[in-house]
């Protein structure tokens, strides 16, 4: 089992890092178009692909606000790993956000290419949502 | 010991790709300033920090043209892992470019942030500069 790993500082509150975790149209402006948020339970809609043909099902399944929010594929290509978690601490910079995409069961291609697009997500699209004020969700992530 | 991992698509050729991880100049576009280039055996200085106060030291261990880049950290904050390895292979939209540092005693703080840097460097700047002409080499990569 395998892991997919970051953590980047944002210059941001933590309760704005939060916010751009849970709310719709945040979530929609940094990584991909969402349906629906919540709480605890709810199952959220992402859509990709160029013309958001590639439904993702994401279970809420942890909320602490301001500090952890999980989520649990329950439909689409991430069905087989474990949570997703985004941890979230005070920085002297504003905040420190970890994340874990737990249990691959291999590093395979598909694994590596999550990780390298998780990068761009987290360094550029979310970091530049809260620090600029506009981020590049899909589909206008880069083609990798 | 755990790896980072990452896997990007180029709309550029395995040779273009290949000069990108060996010129002295197409590495300080993309990367860090690079001194020297050279043959394996050779030692090539990168100069990090807001002023370039910090000099990384990579030994090429391996050189196969237009497939294989290797390195090993021998000074600087990388000296506990492995090999730093990129792969290059030809894919239909260009190149497919896998890169590996092997060795890491634990997934711990540092190990997150230089995998999410790895992930910038490779989806924006070493991508851009290949497919656009221009990249965003330290120290202008995002402060996360």
């Amino acid at each position: 089992m395998t892991d997919i790993l970051h953590r980047i500082v944002i210059e941001a509150s933590p309760e704005k890092v939060y916010d751009a975790l849970t709310n719709q149209a945040q979530l929609s402006a940094w990584w991909a178009r969402a349906e629906t948020e919540g709480k605890v339970g709810s199952i959220v809609s992402f859509f990709f692909g160029p013309n958001g043909e590639h439904q993702v099902e994401m279970e809420i399944t942890d909320l602490v606000p301001n500090e952890r929010v999980c989520w649990k594929c329950v439909g689409g290509p991430w069905v087989d790993t474990d949570a997703f978690q985004f941890t979230i601490q005070a920085d002297e910079r504003g905040s420190a956000l970890q994340f874990s995409n737990s249990g691959w069961a291999e590093a395979n291609e598909f694994f590596m290419h999550c990780n390298s697009k998780w990068g761009f997500f987290f360094t550029v699209s979310l970091k530049n949502l809260l620090e600029k004020g506009s981020g590049q969700p899909h589909p206008n992530d880069p083609n990798i």
